[in-house]
């Protein structure tokens, strides 16, 4: 991946939306989060009444190789049966894509089994045919790596020359919160035992194992190993591809709204490649994985939402996009004291 | 108020809702609290698969005798002229309205200044000029608490009338989180310090001087007091208001979403008045206010969003029903395991 720099979200937009915020008909910050929202949104814009942004959501799909080791409750074949399920519609993120209107894109990255050609959202960007089984050597190769950040930096160009204003990075992967956990451990110095999760429902044998097996492969990583190093030892084709899509938004101007577990490993690893990435980053929910919460608190991010998700596929950062939409109309929809004549505090 | 009972959700509809959830393709229980919304709608309407419904905002407006005593940031003049930015769209619950085609109505059921006639959304239910300051005496006569919750439950009417199937009580009324803080403490049994919270955002002084009030007020109530009477002494007119629209909503079979801490508190008061009222009531968010997550607890309601709101108007549960709608679409539109061939759990 070539070096680059990321813009700085405008400084002086983000103050003069914090003034405006003031003069509207509320006591003073009793919009809470969303008022940092649409000052967020200014900061990213350039100007102190931010337009509504169209939505892109990208869902990279890809397979794990340390599935052969027992750490998911479901087989490795639902990735590509997902996969199909997004072309037909019928996953959760479809369902939220038409509701709010969004712009739906499915890339596969690496899924094991080949996938017939599909019609509509699913895009081929195959690097391997799923990782290497992290639990007993690196997942992927440096190359596989840079391949997979690039195919998720060219999706971002394509949401965002399909006219995306905010974007959204989903995943499938049987198997992906086992390479997440350790991405997490990694980055936030955390043990194991309080980052690695149920996923999608294992039992506590399974857990065990889980835990086990991220223990084993964080400790072929020396401190502070290189970002690209560590994803090809314990990371994911579609955890890189995240990490690639939210850095080449933000280079071109673009927030992305992380999801949860697995977003919050992947802009963990584009953090470490490029920092400053976080200040172009929302987090949308508290998921119910361990480890989210810390993961996102060492982003420097407030989870909008409590609903206890923990489905993937980009579904919780889909679920707050209204509460965005509501953060910007209500920023320049509202009146102000003067504009209504209601008086300010005593 | 005429003694009713209210209707019992449908238990076969919630299990036919939850069977359905478990064989949607997406990991068992993983949308979290989305699951639960969906399968409590589907008991509602009695079916497994409900429909979406269209949601109606009543923001009661009135002032309180209370605020003579300094418990209040913004002066007791400003109830009104937001009433005024109510019927001229420009306040946050007219923007939020807007943005999810929801009937928005707001009723005066006792402002201290006369209004003019106002175009639109405004409607006239005047009880009093305001309640008597509850520091010093009741708040209401029983007469006027049985007025206020006439008028909101002829709004509840008018708002499913109109084809509501989900309601949203808003309030405005300068004040109102003291007596708000009286009312819950009195119904969860929780002492002042641990409840009252600094409103629109009072000072050290103002809030020792609104937790003495809140104190002295409860002094006036028997433990058990009738809720009626409870109302009376340390209630305010929209409070009342509140409590009578979730009560004929409910009894009209349409679920209400509670907003903050004065809207739990007439929840709180409703719940007593008529038991079973928890069994159609939604939590939206938890807000900023001392004392709020306390009250959903008692009312067994777990709140949606955490955004550190502390508005009122109804905004907090106004912003969550674009979540509602997301539980509602993915229920009816997502695919089954075996409809996508997808493989369920090993």
């Amino acid at each position: 991946m070539p070096e680059f720099k990321l813009p700085t979200p405008d400084a002086a937009a983000y103050a003069a939306a914090r003034a405006h915020q003031n003069q509207l008909t509320k006591p003073t910050g009793s919009l809470g989060m969303l008022e940092d929202v649409a000052c967020r949104f200014a900061s990213w814009q350039g100007q102190a009444v931010p337009q509504l942004p169209k939505a892109a959501i990208t869902v990279f799909a890809a397979d794990h190789g340390v599935t052969a080791e027992g750490v998911s409750a479901y087989p490795s074949a639902v990735t590509a049966e997902m996969v199909k399920n997004f072309a037909a519609g019928g996953a959760a993120i479809c369902v939220l894509a038409r509701q709010h209107d969004a712009r739906l894109e499915v890339v596969d990255v690496g899924v094991a089994s080949p996938l017939p050609v599909l019609p509509g959202v699913i895009i081929s960007a195959r690097v391997a045919p799923g990782t290497r089984n992290l639990a007993r050597e690196a997942a992927m190769t440096q190359a596989q790596v840079d391949a997979a950040l690039d195919a998720g930096r060219a999706a971002a160009r394509r949401a965002v020359e399909a006219g995306a204003g905010v974007l959204v990075a989903g995943e499938m992967g049987i198997g992906n919160t086992t390479p997440s956990a350790a991405l997490i451990c990694h980055f936030c110095t955390l043990a194991p035992a309080a980052v690695v999760g149920r996923g999608t429902g294992v039992d506590d044998q399974a857990l065990a194992l889980k835990t086990r097996i991220v223990e084993q492969a964080l400790t072929r990583l020396p401190a502070g190993a290189d970002a690209r190093r560590v994803l090809a030892e314990v990371g994911g084709l579609e955890i890189a591809a995240m990490a690639g899509f939210y850095l080449e938004g933000a280079r071109l101007g673009v927030p992305s709204v992380v999801d949860g577990f697995i977003a919050a490993a992947a802009a963990l690893a584009a953090c470490a490649m490029v920092p400053g990435l976080e200040h172009w980053l929302l987090a949308s929910h508290r998921s119910q994985e361990t480890g989210h919460q810390a993961a996102l608190a060492h982003l420097g991010l407030a989870p909008m939402v409590d609903l206890g998700l923990r489905l993937g596929e980009g579904s919780g950062a889909a679920l707050v996009l209204p509460l965005i939409a509501s953060a910007l109309q209500l920023h320049a929809g509202m009146a102000t004291f003067a504009s209504a004549g209601v008086s300010d505090k005593a």
